[in-house]
């Protein structure tokens, strides 16, 4: 069917991965989103009125799922959530025959698996849009896409900014995705994490080649000439010493203290949920914007559904 | 931003509990379920058809989350469902959190958690209507505007009735709301419950005191002059005597032999689901009103969420 | 109510099983479906804008549930989902009672219980329309409408034609209605299935004599003259001893050497999911039907709907 399509120059869109995207198909979606912005504040749109969404998770994530769902209510769509949890997969059905089956049922696919190149797979199999919520440690495109939107909505701008990435980049899903995004428009990187838990050296020197960005790697807290700061968690249990694992999430930690060193107009952004890796009192500082950027999650996913049907 | 919404005088409306409604709230209450029953007659408005709601459930709770979804999608509103089994409080996300992350995408938050106040902690972090659909043992509210509306509706009053509060009061989430909505529009309540099982002194003694009605406490099941009967259920895991519970279970079980002394006009209430408390015989009887009682969810819910709105 | 209902001459229609189907109301349907077919095509109706349908699924059918819940929102309807598992049926509330409740609720009722006969038994008690989409290994009346009309659009007639039912035929839920549905349009069948795991003797008897058919039993898997053959699973926990299930089971695995001595134009369907009854390899057979069996689900679910409400 897929290739029948393909033959007579029918082309199915998705979003699959940032590296994907070039900086001009970014700053297109961000007019994209900026028009989704308008039709959140006035309420719902009906522009997908004629479409039925599936969320497909393999893995949980409420926060990704919960806001996607919204975004496809916001445009008028109806959304079906296949539950793998409960499925036949666990009869042991392929996940090809999944993909074929709702793909025969609904008019896109939004994917989370817990395996690298599962959402390209399905893009392979599907005849409708498949849109990559999450496949493994590997790419998380829509949460990149909330990640650059918001540094330009909420720093005032997406170039020439010191950007720091902080915490445990080694596993944290959503910052390989956004070290590729960051690079497109930055220069100056700098990566903060503990001993062990940055990038592996191919992926730097990856970014740096292609991007002509300058990488600093750093393994202490040090963030005084950062504009943007992401930060994400630290696991205890990446570490085989429990007293070491307390003495780096400590250390980690950001705090009113470690603040008091950053500049005035610089902006924390965090994916969420967070734990105990941003202290509590760091809420109400001004330059906290996570909630802020977890609320953009819903028109730019938006922008996202939207853009696959040409509907925007 | 809750508090800069109320700087510039914007305030959000809630429902939290019976505590804070006047006889007055509850009977506009009555004249916009009525209106609500009417489009429930035929079919489906529109009235919140730009809205999104969330329900939000830490403990499960079937049928109250069930009317609250068919109440919103009646209004022509979309709902999101967030899973609070399978989320992120489970890896530690603070309460607040998980507030202000669904407070950024929806237009209204239906909560319901095992800890008392969590539904006033919630309202008093989102900028968003926050409703209680239960919180511990403590309030809940919807359900004690169905059962006034109820009695209003399947009795043919409000006012001028014996009520009688029957069962387990003092587990009963159900009946500490309903014990304060009864006393302000009648003069007689009865409580029967076994021994140690009634609501504790200072509840029936604030209560004679605000409301200035008689409470008469009973430890065997008398229902001769009873108007209206509110039956909750008695779990065995409350006594510490298998023999005692089964014995006090048996004695406080409503059967036909129980209504042959009960008034022709006396209906029967339970917020259901019921186990044994009833007998099956019951259900047939013409004074059983339960059914009708839990039918009525809907429109009662439907006026209380566009209420919220300012929609009726 | 439903009494009340009766007596003033209100019937309500339901879907319970494929023999209470003839074969003009099949004929109907197909007309009916075909309508559908064109609605999809063209997105979504408004058919059943006002209404709300529930679905009650007692044992987990990702796939049914699924297929129903998408076709219910290409009509236009709303659907609220009952989550057995977490209901108050665990805390003992009779099925009568859950019925009651939710049909107080909504406008139809999709049931799958591991009971034969439940969905009957939830007609009785319910004021609107009722559908079974499963009840233990008895009835499923809707995947047999999905699997007769996928014979006619598939293969292109549903008469005249030697239809071949292939597996475990007697612990098939499918089985059972679709050897019926079969019957009333065809003259040959032919049962193959391992030794004891075919239909009883009264079953293949009652058809014989109810529809004038000639069936033919056979334990070995010859599919030589066949023009649809029906695939079904054959589970490993039925054999004693397991050697013999594992011979028998790659004795009727459908592979590439099974369909060298079919028919060029036999049709092969699957209610799916599939784990190895079929190899892999099938899948790209132009005789393998079953992915678009699946997919004629939406429409053929959304005749039933539209018809039980007389939209359609």
């Amino acid at each position: 069917m897929r290739d029948a399509l393909k033959e007579i120059g029918v082309f199915v869109k998705h979003l699959l991965s940032v590296r994907d995207l070039k900086k001009e198909d970014v700053l297109s979606y961000f007019r994209k989103i900026e028009k989704m912005e308008e039709e959140v504040r006035k309420g719902r749109t009906n522009l997908l009125e004629d479409k039925i969404i599936a969320t497909l998770f393999f893995e949980p994530s409420t926060r990704t799922k919960l806001s996607f769902q919204t975004a496809a209510k916001r445009l008028g769509a109806q959304v079906v959530n296949f539950n793998a949890d409960a499925s036949s997969l666990k009869k042991g059905e392929s996940l090809m025959d999944t993909i074929r089956i709702i793909d025969g049922y609904v008019d896109a696919i939004v994917i989370r698996h817990e395996i690298e190149g599962a959402a390209r797979f399905a893009s392979e199999i599907a005849t409708h849009p498949v849109i990559n919520a999450g496949d493994g440690a590997n790419q998380h495109p829509s949460q990149t896409l909330i990640d650059l939107y918001s540094i330009k909505k909420l720093r005032g701008k997406i170039s020439g900014l010191n950007v720091t990435l902080f915490g445990d980049l080694k596993h944290a899903r959503a910052m390989h995705s956004l070290f590729y995004g960051v690079a497109m428009f930055n220069r100056n990187i700098a990566l903060v994490a503990p001993p062990g838990l940055s990038f592996d050296e191919r992926t730097v020197e990856e970014v740096e080649t292609e991007f002509g960005v300058k990488v600093t790697v750093k393994e202490k807290p040090e963030i005084d000439d950062c504009d943007v700061l992401y930060v994400c968690r630290i696991q205890k249990e990446r570490f085989s010493d429990p007293y070491e694992a307390e003495r780096v999430k400590k250390e980690f930690m950001l705090t009113q203290e470690t603040l008091k060193k950053a500049k005035k107009d610089m902006i924390i952004l965090h994916p969420l949920p967070k734990i105990d890796e941003i202290a509590h009192e760091v809420d109400s500082d001004s330059r906290a914007k996570y909630f802020q950027q977890a609320q953009l999650g819903v028109p730019v996913r938006m922008a996202i559904l939207a853009d696959l049907f040409g509907k925007v």
